[in-house]
């Protein structure tokens, strides 16, 4: 491509609406223009990232045995209505109407359609298993979109979907498609992580989510660096941090702790470890029963230095629809507001659900369940019954490693792809069934399998800049290489080198870009900076005199000369490197 | 690619509801999936031929200095205001509130957002001329979609904008993509024609359509086998059949024709040529003048064997907002009701129009305004007042071209594509201006340029099928060749042979098919025969013993043996021919 004839649009200055550096950079480098919120036009040094993306995704969707179709954007409400979705989902669902008044949806991903289409074109076991995929347009309607392409209204998304016989057939199509994810990443030449995630209603290992690492990144991923354990901060299994309880050596005292309502402040004014309190909270569940509104007050335990994982209290059985109790309610239920709660003499019953790091613990501190007043000396059994154990923290770096080969570290992760089993979820709701070898119908088991196109070109950003701008790996690069000839209207013998470097390179199938827009060099190289194109030669006559051309990769902090007549091979192998 | 690792679904008889051939063969060939009203799926076979066609006016594109960008399929309305177009266009045009109540637009073409990007991005005349265009996913909402991806709701879109400094630039511009169509249509191996056609408020050349021939097609296409005159039936110039008037030779006489209110009667009762008739068409206009509603009456008259051309009578000066007239008003006007009608004594005074070749005839018969009475041998100036004289009708077969250099024909085509001179119907509404030289604000100069890219699906079958099902184009068939080995499972000599050649050919970069599933020849050879893939190799125990391969055309009658080794260079050639 010769720059004359492409859009190149730069931009000292990101509007001050961009919070994040992708955003930024996207927006100063001209990848994308917001044309409204959370919708954004992909210009063409935009687009040609999103091209380069689809295009391994769809590469690797092949080899992996996926067949590409491409489903509508504006779908019908049947389909939606048929798995309830139509009415489970929120406004986030962007509902339209056309001129006879007939209700449609604007895809959000495509589960109803791909099983309307396979529960009338697949008949047979013999046909079995089929995976589908499409890359097409996707809206959401987020009550607040932000962050440019990471949380976008309207963007786009390859989803897979893949049908199968039985689990065992579905389980061995998600892991073809967990490789294939594997292989599109390490394509991309990112940092990412896959991670267990918790997977709703599903059992076993149904869900894995694709990250890539940034420190800037919304999710927090849970690895073990010396074992292949790896999970999101929902799913991420923490152990009891002592094996066994230990045996009772206090007595339990009720002491003063005026205005301490924090385990922190307790600790310090007790001058004893924050591991050796206990948090209280305190969830409500109501349930109807025959009319009548049946409230149940739940009292989850934690450590003092521990967080609640929500996803994992709401596991238990009974609280899948908790929600945190009022301050009216606590007064109701513990006979004291929240800062001196606990589980010993509660005014009212509670069910006590201790984490399994809390039920090993001895001697803790706890609210006294009276203003100003905590325990000590507490002791499971003596002076409280023994309550409900489970998994109910989230885990924290030097946690052991559930697998038990190591402890956990944790790192930054966007979310940029997700495999998931679905089971019969939409099967079931749709009746997609295939006859079995003796002619009986049968469930199809899915999966689904998304990737968000758009929002790696924001995650890649995330990962890779610098000050000066974008710093794009060569796969996913808008151009692989810039041409920067030094007075490409002026010198003849640079125009000519530039000229045959180019057609070199194309021939040689590098994609690159010639800057023959006759800028300054300080203008050109500071706009191929922002724009983050990975390898950069440039031209210049006094170079030429010595038979040499300069080469800098994006990272590189000085220039290497090469000589002219190398200069091509030694690109091609840095660009398939 | 393999069939068994690719989705192939064929029906023996089409859905009743599919009206036309294309359509038809499109959902036996399993191309295309209908999910609502007008709104398809497009399966894997169809996809492929969907993306060839793209593939093909992006090159061209590209190779014509177009750059390629994404817009939004969802649009604020706000753009749409600013040009008016959210009130003109009726329920065509689809609209959906988000969650805030903010109205927005699902595309069906992208007018107003290239503007707006381009009036912010573009500042300078250096930056001009500059052609954007993208491929994306259109919306509108037809009052009746039918013929499958003919006249579909949703569908893809190639649309292109040209920015221009000045007319001529935007001439320019016109003409390089008026040749890059060309290319593309060429391309695609259809037989097209490029015809002129009415370009509204904008004069000059300013608008061509594509048309794919086709005898089903809808719209008629003019032009001249011995020039390069072509228009659609619109825009086509009719000339006058008689270049002068001829001297009268008869006396007006008002003559009984009884219940003969048409001109094929009356010339039957009189014994005269049609061609001696002339037809009488009332059009009313209402203007309003000062609160009072002024009501004008035209009478238009073409010869008894002519049809009126309604955009030509919209153009006439004062017509414009024309209906025809009531039979009431024509009571009121002419004193008797239509059969009789005509422009000699009229009860109150109308404006009379004459067609170019009524105005050249004499001795002409017309209504007497009387009830079965016509007159005969009427006479222009002799016996009513020369009359306005314009091209009123719908040139027909053989008429003289307007270019004097033959004589007219007629073809039907489909229209897929149209290229069109906009000038400043946008700039100026979303004030698009640039800095010219001295740096005064200039409005841009706008082209745009469109081709439908599904419906080239519809409109390539509609021109090429025979009974047993479609003949693609090799440029834009779902795969080049199908290789269709007798026994793939049983025989290892074929499989051995059909393995071989479909690596050599993939080696080749030929884009085959391998039917290794297994299905008897009969099957194979249908469902290939109805997917339309225009070369099939056979591989069949028999001719290998012979060290021989059968090769047919899809257009082909009989088989050819082609040597063995011979094989993959003979579907090269005939691939790339």
């Amino acid at each position: 491509m010769r720059a004359s004839r492409f859009f190149i649009s730069t931009l000292k200055e990101a509007p001050s609406d961009a919070e994040i550096v992708s955003h930024k950079l996207m927006l100063r480098a001209g990848m994308i223009k917001r044309l409204g919120s959370g919708i954004y036009n992909y210009l063409p040094m935009g687009l040609r990232v999103i091209r380069k993306v689809e295009n391994i995704v769809r590469e690797e969707m092949n080899r992996a045995g996926a067949v590409e179709l491409l489903m509508p954007v504006v779908q019908p409400a049947e389909l939606w209505q048929e798995t309830g979705r139509w009415d489970k989902m929120g406004p986030e669902l962007m509902r339209v109407k056309d001129r006879h008044g007939r209700d449609f949806a604007i895809q959000p991903t495509s589960e109803e359609v791909i099983t309307d289409i396979v529960r009338t074109e697949i008949k047979s076991y013999r046909q079995l298993p089929i995976n589908f995929y499409h890359i097409q347009t996707k809206f959401r309607d987020e009550r607040r979109p932000r962050f440019g392409l990471m949380r976008g209204r309207e963007f786009t998304m390859k989803d897979a979907y893949s049908f199968d016989r039985d689990v065992a057939g579905m389980q061995q199509s998600y892991q073809i498609m967990y490789d294939a994810y594997v292989r599109i990443f390490s394509r991309f030449g990112l940092q990412f992580r896959a991670v267990a995630a918790d997977n709703g209603a599903i059992g076993g290992s149904g869900s894995h989510e694709f990250h890539v690492i940034a420190d800037t990144g919304e999710d927090a991923l849970v690895y073990c660096p010396t074992s292949d354990y790896a999970a999101n901060m929902e799913a991420a299994e923490a152990v009891a941090l002592s094996v066994t309880r230990g045996a009772e050596t206090q007595s339990l005292v009720k002491t003063p702790t005026p205005g301490k309502a924090k385990c922190e402040d307790v600790a310090e004014l007790l001058d004893l470890p924050l591991s050796q309190t206990v948090k209280s909270i305190v969830l409500t569940v109501e349930k109807e029963d025959d009319g009548a509104i049946n409230k149940e007050v739940w009292l989850l335990l934690l450590r003092g230095d521990h967080d609640l994982n929500e996803v994992k209290a709401s596991k238990v059985p009974g609280l899948a629809d908790y929600r945190f109790a009022s301050e009216a309610e606590i007064v109701e239920w513990f006979g004291t507001p929240p800062g001196y709660l606990g589980p010993i003499g509660t005014r009212k019953p509670v069910k006590v659900v201790a984490d399994r790091t809390v039920a090993n613990m001895h001697d803790f501190v706890c609210g006294a369940n009276e203003l100003d007043y905590h325990y000590t000396g507490a002791n499971w059994g003596r002076d409280l019954p023994e309550p409900i154990i489970v998994d109910l923290r989230n885990v924290v770096e030097g946690d052991p490693s559930p697998d038990g080969k190591g402890v956990l570290a944790i790192q930054r992760g966007i979310e940029v792809g997700h495999v998931f089993q679905l089971g019969t979820r939409y099967s079931e709701d749709m009746k997609a069934t295939y006859l079995d070898e003796g002619g009986k119908p049968q469930l199809m088991q899915m999966g689904c399998y998304g990737i968000g196109v758009t929002r790696i070109l924001g995650a890649a950003i995330e990962q890779n800049f610098d000050d000066k701008g974008i710093i794009w790996p060569t796969a996913i690069a808008p151009f692989e290489v810039v041409l920067c000839p030094m007075g490409y209207d002026r010198s003849e013998a640079v125009k000519a080198e530039a000229d045959k470097l180019y057609a070199a390179l194309q021939e040689a199938g590098v994609d690159a870009i010639l800057d023959d827009r006759g800028e300054r060099p300080g203008v050109m190289f500071a706009d191929w900076e922002l724009i983050g194109v990975p390898h950069r030669i440039v031209i210049g006559e006094r170079g030429l005199k010595e038979g040499k051309l300069e080469y800098q990769g994006r990272r590189d902090t000085a220039a290497t000369a090469v000589p002219l007549a190398e200069m091509a091979e030694f690109i091609k192998a840095k660009v398939r490197a």
